[in-house]
């Protein structure tokens, strides 16, 4: 089944409540962008282990820029141009180890 | 002992055969970055993980960005705000790394 971009109907359940959780849409794409904060680089570098097996076993990858104790990841699908339901599952899949860490 | 720049005679003998090798300065910051191309994800990211402990151990941290196989790496030194000893030192266990991968 080909990855499709969201719908206007799933943008309203599914891609408002990540804005709630501090996700932002990105300009001039069509792509959603947070910042993560850590005690260090060792926990931030953890997180991104974590998020890097996930990512390779959907095969969905990240865009993500680190440094030190700082994390930033925009996410969007490339095979559609835009955000597709891959980008909701690891958006939550990131939130949730992010709550917990 | 404070981390200190680099000076002239150091650039010309550490810094200029980083530059041959790949490493560009930064424009308006003393820094060098270089970009690092690998199969997929899952290459890209070993390398990264590499580093990632070597840069733990030695308490020196890349400023990194990374989409699917390509990686960017930026060097600096925080506490003296440039080029140190230990970015030339970074740049070339990445250097070695990369060349056997």
């Amino acid at each position: 089944m080909p990855v499709v971009k969201l719908t206007t109907d799933e943008r309203k359940t599914l891609v408002e409540p990540l804005k709630n959780n501090e996700w932002e849409l990105v300009d001039g794409r069509d792509a959603i962008k947070k910042k993560f904060e850590f005690k260090d680089f060792n926990e931030a570098f953890g997180f991104m282990t974590r998020i890097a097996l996930q990512a390779d076993k959907v095969d969905h990858h990240p865009e993500w820029f680190n440094v030190y104790n700082n994390v930033e990841i925009t996410l969007a699908t490339h095979e559609c141009q835009g955000l597709s339901m891959r980008d909701v599952d690891l958006a939550n899949f990131i939130d949730n180890i992010y709550k917990r860490h």
